[in-house]
């Protein structure tokens, strides 16, 4: 798949699923319509993170949606998962590129433009771009401790390849990531932690797709 | 190599090595006749392990010494190791096998005859069996929560594959260990933490090479 289609993008994280099992939450955000999926799971083992991930790769490939695995390029091979998305202290782009071959996707976390160019040179398909916002406050002036968006367009004027942006995006915000160059939102509790996590991913899909076509509408000649 | 010659085996772990560097404790290993190195470092992020993991083997290559990773098959790809060491938890045995092939040594970690046999028969090389002794006391009543040299024998009794012991192994009780069936012994802070590893690995190889010697030699006729 093209990262550029990544528009909602759920990170997964069992212990901010509000009890519900991981397939459960994935099962709903791609009924909401998730374009793709990150198996994050940091907090458990390699085996239960396998395990899982078989389950996530099965109902991820019968949607037609991609699968990434955080941090584990061997979880990632063992389960067939589309690629993995690499921190600034995981095993480095390069290396992964080299095991996991050039079909896969690989994405890397940057909060900085250093960062982002020296992952686009390393060969990262995409940017995970963050945190955008430190709070999920609704005030503005904040970004409390948040690159905020005004990071994410310095960041998509330096590099080429998509940038997702993450940390604190809600449905309320997520326009503005988007008007300022992202090409979609990560999440994790906004769906993991919803009430109804199908409506959260539709809200989020609906706020990232409003921005898009007001972005593509040429603006009005006065 | 063979694990059937891993007598010696030595456990890297920065956290226990007195300040001083893991290359620095490998290096010393070697020279005092180490048979192999497993690159543990459980407390640190994946990139350092794999820069580490690099430097070490060009050491143990140098050495023509097995260098076996912790848990992650990524990482022993990624460094050209010989093979991983599994836990219970971490990545099934057969599925590290499917992603090394057939020449990597695989190894798994076993407490009980149950999961020996297990390992065995998802294709394991060789088994650490452990921890053996749960302090490091000479008492020999103790063993305070380890398996003892009995599981030691029991286990070699039901498999076939060969079994390093681990835990609480010292130049002391090494042999009792390899009376019991082990073809060697693994330690972490017996060595890193020794003042002066190359003698603390001399002493623990000489124990093990005594106690082989020991069991080689034909009873007497009375």
């Amino acid at each position: 798949m093209n990262p550029a289609t990544y528009g909602t993008y759920l990170v997964t994280q069992a212990s901010v699923s509000a009890g519900r099992e991981t397939t459960e939450i994935v099962e709903a955000a791609l009924d909401g319509g998730i374009d793709v999926v990150q198996l994050r799971e940091k907090k458990t083992t390699a085996q239960r993170r396998y395990e899982l991930g078989l389950e996530v790769r099965e109902i991820t490939a019968g949607a037609d949606v991609d699968l990434i695995v955080n941090d584990r390029v061997d979880i990632a091979q063992a389960i067939d998962a589309d690629g993995v998305h690499l921190g600034q202290s995981d095993l480095p782009v390069a290396v992964a590129r080299e095991l996991l071959g050039p079909e896969a996707v690989i994405g890397c976390s940057a909060s900085t433009v250093d960062e982002a160019r020296r992952a686009e040179a390393d060969g990262a398909d995409y940017l995970g771009v963050g945190t955008v916002y430190g709070t999920t406050s609704k005030e503005v002036d904040a970004y409390k401790d948040g690159v905020g968006p005004e990071r994410i367009a310095e960041i998509t004027d330096a590099v080429s390849i998509p940038v997702v942006g993450i940390g604190g995006i809600t449905a309320a915000n997520a326009g503005s990531v988007v008007d300022a160059g992202a090409v979609g939102v990560a999440v994790i509790s906004e769906i993991t932690a919803a009430e109804d996590p199908c409506a959260a991913t539709e809200s989020l899909a609906a706020a990232v797709e409003t921005a898009k076509a007001m972005g593509d509408t040429p603006p009005h000649d006065g």
